[in-house]
């Protein structure tokens, strides 16, 4: 699995505060924990901490400190495209832009600055209408979305597919529609695109959100799932996607298996 | 999810026991507990607690004391043909056969048995050359034994077929295949047959066992399986079985699902 730490998120607290008081050292301490944990990238994301005109520069500002700190790539998040492209640019190395939409326009134009950038990007399966609301609307994105990606020239490797996932609280036929379309979509290129996922959405409002977060996880696993953002200081949902790894045949069995990811995860 | 409690087996030192000096009550204590904790079959199987030539009688005690405390239909578990049947006829409620293996002449002996005592079976995707340790003879088994079902007019809601999880410690590539047979065997009849899994097989030997198992069982009921021969004490066990469920759309969310899945299954 592909691990994004979603933790450096204007949309927690402490990071919301942090942001605003420039404080550098908070932030920089996340950093650390989340690439100890085992992030492969770790998404920037500066939420509601300042106003819109103030985005762009609070973006260049994390990552600026995340990097004074780390070589683990980032996951430029903003849904504000100068905010995005401002925040690719200024990445020392190749990050994952988070994230584009299926609409043509936006997607033919990230797909190209992913390709100039030797970034990788996350596309959703959503477009002007929303999210949609059944499997084969899904499946239909994504395919448009391959396509895309190949015109493009990007490579399958950087392109991260993300399904959508929306709150189990909120609209219970959801979840099993991404299921759904995950299965339906393997094989949908050789080689394939990696499949992802915004984890924590799936129990968003909802009680007991670890272990609907980590049931979720390998579930989609099954079905092929092989990246997520996610909170990788939460050791049960660890304990659950690497035990899904070894399931899987994806690393060896021995006693100490937990132990052993952790620590070849480690930054 | 169809659930059969694993735990009256003579391999449990308790059982076994019990079995031993015929101490009803302890057997009647655990399927007591077994059937309030949501089991909707007790297998029943004497294991080595007495010699071959006593397991016949053992296994009618054993279905005579449990019989005296619930209605809960039976799973009646044995490799030995006359203690099965035996067990199988001793039975106030049609009971679940388990199990027959796929080689014609045992699977259609069992088929007929299944029909004329109104019985669920069991039936393993494994035939003389043991279990498969590829994806395509699981799948051709399961399908010999659909044909099979069909042809002794078992109803498809009595057939339970077993695609046989070995030890990820010591088999590991065997889990996936199970996953990867599940996957393949969707849609193979409509109405479907069950799909079902002798759940700690998964775990045998190794450390971590629920953990293990918990987390197999949710990747397998995204694959569609709707049924498991496992513990329904295990807390965690029946807390990642709910939420799957509840992922699933299979159940109503409500801030006290797993309270109220419990409340719904209670004996």
């Amino acid at each position: 699995m592909i691990i994004v730490s979603e933790r450096l998120n204007g949309q927690f607290t402490d990071v919301e505060k942090a942001i605003k008081e420039r404080d550098a050292e908070v932030i920089q301490e996340l950093a650390r924990e989340h690439v100890h944990a085992g992030s492969d990238y770790l998404d920037v994301n500066v939420g509601t901490a300042v106003s819109s005109g103030e985005k762009k520069e609070a973006m260049l500002w994390m990552v600026e400190t995340i990097q004074e700190v780390t070589d683990v790539p980032l996951a430029i998040d903003s849904p504000v495209e100068d905010v995005l492209k401002a925040g690719v640019r200024a990445c020392k190395n190749p990050p994952m832009i988070n994230s584009t939409q299926a609409d043509p326009e936006q997607l033919n134009d990230y797909l190209q600055l992913a390709v100039e950038e030797d970034a990788a990007i996350i596309a959703l399966t959503m477009d002007e209408d929303g999210v949609p609301n059944d499997v084969q609307k899904r499946v239909e994105l994504a395919g448009n979305i391959v396509v895309a990606a190949m015109n493009a020239g990007l490579p399958f490797d950087h392109l991260y597919i993300d399904l959508v996932a929306l709150p189990v609280r909120a609209t219970q036929a959801q979840p099993g529609m991404v299921l759904e379309a995950l299965q339906q979509l393997q094989g949908i290129a050789d080689p394939p695109p990696h499949f992802m996922l915004g984890l924590s959405n799936v129990s968003q409002g909802a009680v007991k959100r670890s272990l609907i977060n980590r049931t979720f996880l390998v579930m989609c696993m099954a079905m092929g799932l092989d990246s997520a953002i996610l909170d990788p200081m939460d050791d049960e949902l660890m304990d659950a996607l690497i035990t899904a790894e070894l399931l899987m045949n994806k690393q060896i069995y021995s006693d100490s298996f937990l132990s052993a990811y952790r620590s070849s995860k480690r930054g």
